[in-house]
């Protein structure tokens, strides 16, 4: 049974990779973080979109990261937590795992997908479907480098294994294989 | 009330950036957590300049520390906290922050301004007041990215969050208004 | 007395600068924590071989990884402790210092021996006695970079300051005369 968390910044493809997953690992439980803490938000705040959600104080928003954590703490068999090392708000980065959060949730491994800053540029251009705000080139190169230093801060602080995945071009079913071995 | 952190490389044009401020916000309080420390070591240990606090024994530096983060734990209303991430010293990078201090001072948001490098070395080199130990466009740039990763590792630490502010050329007004909207 | 920790990615030249460093400090204590975490595996699971140590699992390499910091901790006088910060691992980067052992270990300065990737995979192609296997160039620039995230984030929960020394080809006693100053 392992645990493993799989980030990456919008664009970087985490979705198609985490869907192409399922192909290679058998029985695999896919949690997304984000929804669990929408239906906690729904249940306790009234919270009627993940839009909303993003809009609650910063206190409500940890609260609800917590809750989530130990909801997921509880799930069984080798589970993947979709989820996000950082939050862009216009506060700054709000870490997704931040000390507290991590020894609630416990992971073993946590996987960043990373993709050519250009091809995530583009992929979100592409993507008129959920209407992102356009980043420029250099906010990406950041988002980027500050989810490695996460990564790796999380890591030095849990004792999880960081594993960093680039997701090519045209190739998501390699990056799903890479990720698929940690559950042999 | 919100408690930031305000951080950057000698020659970021931090001290600049935090004076617009003011423009910006009222009723900021902004103390100097260098200047806290050597307050308290003037008392304490007789010390006489900026100088002689930096000679101070690793130990008794991080006591100085611990009892100016305590200090500026009681301040009221909104506050920026003027700092360095990390403090160059012979021995290696000294963190400003370490886990223990950022639990007594609990700040909201944590800000590093940054610059290209090479404005920083042409600032430092025009700054002769301060008599500057000139570092090379090497050394700058690894500062840099010893203090991002810092930004990264006490925000995952704290939870706290990370907004890094370019500080363009002849725009320090921009910068400033970035960190104002912090405070609306 | 200090507990200066010394790492660096195969190649960088640590081994050698290490030996260099003997020349400059007297009565300097060196201890190689894989190879007090072998003696322990040894004695304790009958591990035969550096190879079989890292095929242990998990659980019992982090168990292993704590009773050497246990026995280092109380080594005396002033020492180094040859290690890595990141063990490159087919589940991703195992930190060798996770904020557990951190505080266990307790090191006054983390020092990084860091050198050119294009010289870092020369030194490894070289290298045939030690049979390592080849990473691409890439890999290595992504084992730097995770490496100086590490450093920073193991200082951040120490407070243990962090020095990057750079091993210039040929010059390794440069790089050795450095880390001596930290003793003086």
């Amino acid at each position: 049974m392992d645990r493993v968390l799989i980030a990456g910044v919008p664009g970087a493809g985490k979705t198609t990779v985490i869907n192409k997953l399922k192909d290679y690992v058998s029985n695999l439980n896919i949690v997304n973080y984000g929804t669990v803490m929408f239906e906690i938000a729904k249940e306790k705040y009234s919270v009627e979109s993940r839009d909303q959600l993003r809009k609650l104080s910063p206190e409500v928003q940890r609260e609800l990261q917590k809750l989530a954590a130990e909801k997921i703490y509880k799930m069984e068999g080798d589970l993947v937590i979709d989820t996000h090392l950082a939050i862009k708000t216009p506060k700054g980065y709000m870490p997704g795992f931040p000390a507290e959060l991590l020894s609630l949730i416990n992971p073993d491994i946590l996987v960043l997908i990373t993709a050519q800053p250009e091809e995530i540029w583009e992929r979100r251009r592409r993507d008129e479907a959920r209407t992102r705000d356009m980043d420029s080139l250099i906010d990406i190169i950041q988002h980027e480098r500050v989810n490695n230093a996460y990564l790796m801060a999380y890591s030095a602080i849990s004792g999880s294994y960081a594993l960093i995945v680039r997701n090519e071009e045209g190739k998501p079913e390699e990056a799903a294989k890479r990720i698929a071995r940690l559950f042999e």
